[in-house]
């Protein structure tokens, strides 16, 4: 039977599913949740966000879900199981915003969606749920169903109850004083680039120096090939964030900087 | 030319295929096979199983698509190439169950689905192998080609003649005896879990005990956030086996375990 | 409103595009193409090629694209981003053939495409350009649009000037004397096979010789389980050229031997 037309948020044309987990690409796991979404939204187009998220990592997935989601086209759904607490207690989260739909666990993943958030639900429809034959696997039988849910284009509130205190991830944000900014490292990519949380726009006219770990760096650049071999450079990066780069080089292995390393940025001598 | 509607098992709307293989994804082959599926089905929706198999590594490949094919919608083709015989006299497997079609070489990789079989045929229609310059990549020019005949719709039957005696994985089932039960570690997820064949309704009710690799358990739970740091715990896994397990950490490495391993378990001081 | 049919090179049945880069999965780098691609030529089927390429790796890169392009269909639009002088003054090139569009950074990457090429442009439709923070990920802000651009049909021509001068990788093709034949390894695989740029039928009918970094096998064969264990031999490769292996262990690995070293094959006492 066809859906009522008022009910179809997303039509069938546009269903797009975007899927980020820490299962890796040796297991069946991905394959198992891909297989699900397909028989409960068929025709949907499923796009991989990354699987390669360290094991319960939950930051990095929230820093990756959140770089890539504003690429994707309106209406996209985006599925995000980094789930240490699978099993557990833990409530699962469905957020909705102007443009997109996300769920995953409510372990702070989301955060970056709160602010913008026009709907905060648990998902709570335990006639959704797949019959399983353990408590490991809510990716597949309970998560999935969530997502294929939204991908048929149901009522996002009926997937549960209002949610007022989502897990949030308690970043400090990135501080601004007079000739000095402090922020972190939030990211280190495939090539060891250092992306931080500094908005490049932060940055002075005048020449800075930027310090990871007692290596410093006063050279600005905008892209690359720009910075001299063997040489760091800040640049503004992908995001709009201040990156700390070398060219064709792994910065962080240089530097022996990871995610969380303190950035500190002067100028006129601080 | 519009096929007759007889002859239809799949409707083009719901050409799906998957696929397993050992080919890594650092080189051209998985998309070689891609791109001749798409040319010979187009349309098709292709999903990964893995490509992380171990080369050559059969049982790995079985288990894979046997925990992954369930979740799939009816109509399904799975293909998975692990082929460390390309190119020699070994048959080519087309199995159709009630659900799916498979697609593999017959060296035991479709073990798991040959007792529900309702057909298993050698893949022996030349006329549709592409014209190849070696003998070395079966995976595009020829299970491509079979695969994407079933995609079609054309019929199971014309892909070549029936096989009574498709070679078999002869695995050692568990053993259930009076307060014991020995079984084996059948894949090491990503996580470092030990995934046994071990039914997990073969439990007892009170306390037990596994060992693997003179390591031993007692704590039974239901999801991994319950395991205190440190420990390791038996659990109903998302297969319906016994996993042995710790909470964000990796047991297979902490004791040493690899698949095969034997699990044996006890209680009532046998 | 519908493009006017004059201009459809591409019907949208028949989207497709593949995707090749030094992006790695663990980053959201991938993911931010893709849902690019989808918001700006939606219904796309996108098929990755690799995104292990070493990072700048432009001859790896070539390789790959040339070797799985000839299995897509007609119409494939094919999307390569090894980019490292991203943001730099470099071009950014789509080439046409008989069959297929390409789109990629103009450092050689496109170079075994150039000979059959029927059109090759320089992409300098700023007006397609994504607004952008930085000038590090051209990927998701120039070459997706581009890419777009082609998926939905639009003149080929209209994307920029035409280029007389396409950056070309300089690879010194194979030698072929009297009783001796030179060549190069141009790919190792996963397997630890040698990929040469030496076409099978150069090889003469009767015993030959094929030395690579001081080791060396006089065994021809047709397929890897005709290999007795331990040893080495060649035979006709997937695409066309020899190839060296052996049955199910690394060779590359056993003779030390990379991409580029070269391959002397010799016979009749030469």
């Amino acid at each position: 039977m066809p859906l009522p037309q008022s009910k179809i948020q997303n039509p069938k044309s546009k269903m797009l599913l975007t899927f980020l987990t820490d299962f890796g690409t040796t297991d069946y796991y991905v394959a198992a949740v891909k297989g699900t979404l397909l028989r409960l939204a068929p025709g949907t187009t499923l796009v991989d966000v990354s699987h390669e998220v360290p094991p319960g990592d939950v930051e990095t997935a929230a820093f990756l879900l959140a770089a890539a989601a504003s690429s994707f086209p309106d209406g996209t759904v985006h599925l995000a199981v980094v789930d240490p607490g699978v099993g557990s207690g833990r409530r699962m989260l469905a957020v909705r915003t102007a443009g997109a739909f996300f769920v995953a666990p409510d372990n702070g993943l989301l955060t970056p969606f709160l602010d913008d958030a026009t709907g905060v639900r648990a998902i709570e429809r335990a006639d959704l749920f797949l019959p399983s034959p353990g408590q490991t696997f809510h990716g597949r039988d309970r998560f999935a169903p969530a997502a294929a849910f939204l991908l048929r284009g149901e009522r996002f509130e009926e997937l549960g109850s209002e949610v007022g205190d989502p897990v949030r991830l308690s970043a400090p944000p990135p501080q601004r004083h007079a000739a000095r900014i402090t922020g972190r490292v939030i990211h280190v990519d495939r090539y060891g680039n250092l992306i931080t949380d500094i908005p490049a726009g932060w940055l002075p006219h005048g020449p800075c120096r930027a310090e990871v770990r007692g290596h410093a760096t006063g050279l600005r650049v905008t892209h690359y090939a720009e910075i001299p071999p063997g040489e760091a450079a800040m640049l503004p990066g992908s995001l709009g964030t201040v990156e700390l780069s070398m060219n064709g080089e792994d910065l962080a292995r240089r530097w022996s900087a990871a995610r969380g390393a303190t950035v500190d940025v002067r100028w006129n001598g601080s």
